[in-house]
């Protein structure tokens, strides 16, 4: 043991999935988007002045908060831009909950969750996902009677792609004592027929704080560019006092902007990943595989009885393609199948049938 | 009061130096590096692919990890990437202090320390700076009375320039019982004749973490770009479990490795700095201002009896020149003036001269 907290000690980080050096192999296993990022948002890159980079940033990256307000028919006040969503994650926990407080998760979730709550000295309150994984209509009082101060879901649900209505999250907004953090990392690949959109809420819930990150959506998971939206009241402590004042550089801010502006040519990435979900889930069910409905650039598909998940995982990345599995309760037979482009997707099933010997 | 914990709600935010948007004002109150960065860190920037945006970047920035290594002579597991030098700060108190422990600072400092404290709930210990704003010899063991687990210095010291030898480092060191973060914001602009050095340092003491930034050294403050060097197990815990996962971009990645392969660029704008730094001295103490000798790209100037500092930096800003005053004690009579370029400071000191009412 040396010089870290005790707790610190004791604690194991998030394990992020794997990067390979490599470009020959299918990385379908940590939910990048297929399609490269905007021409615009690369010529923003190409513009940078040195000049620019010889200063500190713009410390508020008010330039991106105007865009980011502008799209979602809000003021700016309600916009705070940060370095990936990570570090949102990270804010809202340092800035709303006493070290030793629980803070709310739903089981299973993002593994991020936990570690965060751990770092800040915080036990967890843990609700089991019900069926379908949707969240249990007494998530809300099971988080008030510990006490909780923060409860963060992700919708589209990781990993299995079901996404809770906006109904469900008003419910949950008003019943809740403390800040609700709805992680939307994956709501632009949400059919657009359903109309979903939690923005509105704002207006009426003072506790909620919707986490929107660029490194799906737009294709910038190499960026680290995030945005929180909510009222004044839960974005200023945050934006004034918990973050660090200098969070996100200049060039980013940059490429950002330029990443709203280049919304269209996004939202054609987003039909274009919804097109081959629905592909990519028929060619599985065909193969004998059970896939839950997904609103995410994801598919959750469990491996037919007699085959194993882990040894599924391991013969496609022998064969050059990347999936995820996660060693947890009622995922123990599931693959997290990110939507590749329609040559990758080939590639997996390809290589699927050849692993699970089906035609 | 809203959500926020409350002493979050009760604390005062970092308040950063102004950033004017015209660029005819002549800044010298943040002290960034009046030379552009090297030609070779905007060339990386245009060259990084589009590919790499998508993806995630490589978690642990190991190309630059390596070059800083071989740069100071350590091993990679010594060098630990970081969002600008703040997020170091930052994970140093979340990693080794608990929240209600107390942590070191010299008064006065950098003005972020006491803030980042205040965030993690901890009480400060505080010693006064000496004469020349040295560091006391009891200052470890004041700051081993109070239990504090992390002491903070910046050196060369700001606002005052001042620069403590390597020996008295390794004294307190030796004597303090937690950890000694010394944060060499401005080391570049060290005399290389005085052969300054805490590199070597670290084989020794396992206590001492040692943080760089480029945003002086290498004219890139818009980028947000720093690193730790410490033993492998001071920066472990923090690469390992309380870092935000992907805590540096790949964009800044690039540049970052760039920046430090075109070192020998940098050190041009050093010496550039270090003769306008002696330049500008000799005609401030000519003009009746008292000037500390500085090793930093900063001078610290007192005005004359008669004048008021903050009377004289407000005249000198509607003149076009911003220079930084601190209301703060032993600094009331003071102006922190960054070195800028000779035609900068020309006018810098044109101004002084009319301010001041001196020939």
């Amino acid at each position: 043991m040396g010089y870290e907290r005790e707790s610190i000690h004791r604690m194991h980080g998030y394990v992020p999935g794997k990067q390979p050096a490599s470009t020959d192999t299918i990385k379908l296993n940590t939910n990048e988007n297929p399609y490269p990022p905007a021409p615009e948002v690369m010529r923003a890159l190409l513009e940078v002045p040195a000049e620019s980079l010889r200063r500190y940033p713009e410390p508020f990256a008010d330039a991106f908060r105007i865009l980011a307000a502008e799209l979602h028919g809000v003021t700016r006040d309600h916009v705070m831009a940060v370095n990936g969503g990570d570090e949102l994650l990270r804010l809202a926990v340092t800035t709303f909950v006493e070290p030793g407080s629980p803070v709310g998760v739903l089981e299973p979730s993002y593994s991020l969750y936990p570690v965060l709550a751990e770092i800040h000295g915080c036990p967890l309150t843990r609700v089991a996902a019900g069926e379908d994984f949707c969240v249990p209509d007494d998530f809300a009082a099971r988080m008030n009677e510990t006490g909780v101060s923060l409860a963060m879901l992700v919708n589209p649900h990781a990993p299995s792609g079901h996404l809770m209505k906006a109904e469900q999250v008003i419910a949950i907004a008003r019943e809740l004592k403390g800040v609700l953090l709805v992680d939307e990392a994956y709501v632009d690949f949400v059919d657009p027929e359903l109309k979903h959109d939690l923005v509105p809420l704002l207006a009426e819930h003072d506790n909620v704080l919707l986490l929107r990150t660029l490194s799906k959506g737009y294709s910038l998971a190499g960026l680290r560019f995030g945005y929180a939206l909510g009222t004044p009241s839960l974005i200023a402590p945050m934006l004034e006092k918990t973050r660090d004042s200098y969070n996100v550089d200049v060039v980013s801010q940059r490429m950002a902007a330029a990443a709203l502006t280049a919304r269209a040519y996004a939202r054609e990435t987003w039909e274009g990943v919804r097109l081959e979900r629905t592909r990519v889930q028929a060619a599985l069910r065909a193969m004998g595989l059970r896939v839950r409905d997904s609103q995410s650039n994801f598919l959750l598909a469990y491996v037919p009885i007699g085959a194993k998940a882990e040894a599924v995982q391991a013969e496609l990345e022998a064969g050059g393609v990347l999936v995820r599995h996660f060693k947890q309760p009622r995922l123990e037979d599931a693959l997290r199948i990110t939507i590749g482009t329609q040559s990758q997707n080939d590639r997996l099933l390809t290589g699927l049938r050849a692993v699970l010997n089906v035609a």
